[in-house]
C-alpha cells in the first residue's frame, strides 16, 4: 500500500469512531493499523484496527470496515500452550455480516463475495450483527465478516492478540506486516 | 437496596450509556447490575455494570458511575491457577480518578472519600483519566475510582473476572449478591 493510501484509511477511520462517540488519542488515531492483507484492494478485502490492550491474556480492539469492506476468511491456531485465540465481535455500528463454519442459509448470502476471490471463502454460516448485538468465535473456527451498505463499527474482546499466526483461506495473503511504514 | 431504587438506577444507568452512543439490547438494559456493595449509600459508594462477556479467558464490561461515586477500594487476589484479574480501564466519557498502589501526589487528592469511610481507604497513587485514556491494574494491586463532578463510562477489558473472591478493605463490604432479585 501507497504511504498516501494508508493515511488516507487512517483519517477516514478515526473520523467513522469519532462519529460513533468513540474517542482516541491522538497518537492511537495516528497509529491507526491499516490492513490489506497483500490484496491490494482495500476498500474490498481490508480492515482497519485499533489496538488498546494486547497482553498475555487479553485484547481489546475496535474493528472499521467501510461500506461492504471484507475481513477475509481465517482461523486462530493454536500457538504454543495457546489453544487458539477466542474473540467476542460486538457491533457498535452499523450492519456486519459475519460468517463461521456451519449449516449455511438457505437462499443467497446477504454478503457480496469479493470478486475474483470466490474460491477463498468456504464457509457460509450467517450472523446479521446489529448495534448492541454480539458473537463469539471460537478457536479454530474459520470465519469472514463484511459491513452493510454503511460503515461499521465493531469492539473485539478477546484472548490475547498473535495475528503472525493467523491462517488465511486465501494463499495470497500476507497478514503481517499490517502496515508498511516505509511504503 | 430497594427493588425500586434498583431499577431507578438501572434507567439512569442505561440512559447515560445510550447519551455516549453506547447501544444495549433491552435485555441487556434490563438486567444492569447495581452494586451497593451492602454500604446502602448506592450514590456515594457503588457502580453500575454490563457485562458483555465473561469467558474462563477474558472479560469485558461498561462501567458507569454517577457524579462522584466511588468504587470502593478492593484487590483481586489469586484464585486456583488465576494469578488475579488482571483488567485496563479506558475511560469512554467523564473523568475518572483513579487509585492504585504507590507513591502519593503532593497535596490534596482530586477525589473526595467517601465520609465516614476514610479508614477503608488506603492507596493514594493518583491517575486522572480522561476519554481516550487507560490504565492498567495487575493482580493483587489495591485501587478504587472515582466519578468527577460529571457522570463517567468506562470500559473495562480483562481476563476472567470472579467478583465472588474480590477483596475489599472495608471489612463491612458484601460484593455478592450483586442485585438481589427479590428485594
Amino acid at each position: 500500500m501507497k504511504k498516501s493510501e494508508i493515511s488516507q484509511a487512517q483519517s477516514r477511520a478515526a473520523q467513522i469512531l469519532k462519529e460513533s462517540g468513540i474517542v482516541l488519542t491522538e497518537e492511537e488515531a495516528r497509529n491507526i493499523e491499516v490492513a490489506d492483507f497483500g490484496l491490494e484492494q482495500l476498500d474490498v478485502q481490508g480492515l482497519e484496527l485499533v489496538t488498546y490492550i494486547n497482553t498475555d491474556r487479553y485484547c481489546a480492539k475496535e474493528l472499521v470496515l467501510f461500506p461492504r469492506q471484507t475481513c477475509p476468511e481465517h482461523l486462530h491456531p493454536p500457538v504454543g500452550e495457546d489453544p487458539g485465540k477466542m474473540e467476542t465481535f460486538r457491533c457498535r455500528r452499523g450492519k456486519v455480516f459475519l460468517y463461521v463454519d456451519g449449516d449455511a442459509a438457505a437462499g443467497s448470502l446477504k454478503a457480496i463475495i469479493p470478486a475474483g476471490s470466490e474460491a477463498y471463502y468456504s464457509v457460509f454460516h450467517e450472523i446479521e450483527l446489529h448495534p448492541g448485538e454480539q458473537y463469539t468465535i471460537n478457536p479454530g473456527i474459520k470465519h469472514w465478516f463484511q459491513a452493510g451498505d454503511d460503515v461499521a463499527v465493531i469492539s473485539e474482546f478477546s484472548s490475547t492478540s498473535r495475528d503472525e499466526y493467523d491462517l488465511f483461506t486465501d494463499p495470497r495473503i500476507i497478514r503481517t506486516p499490517l502496515m508498511e511504514e516505509e511504503a
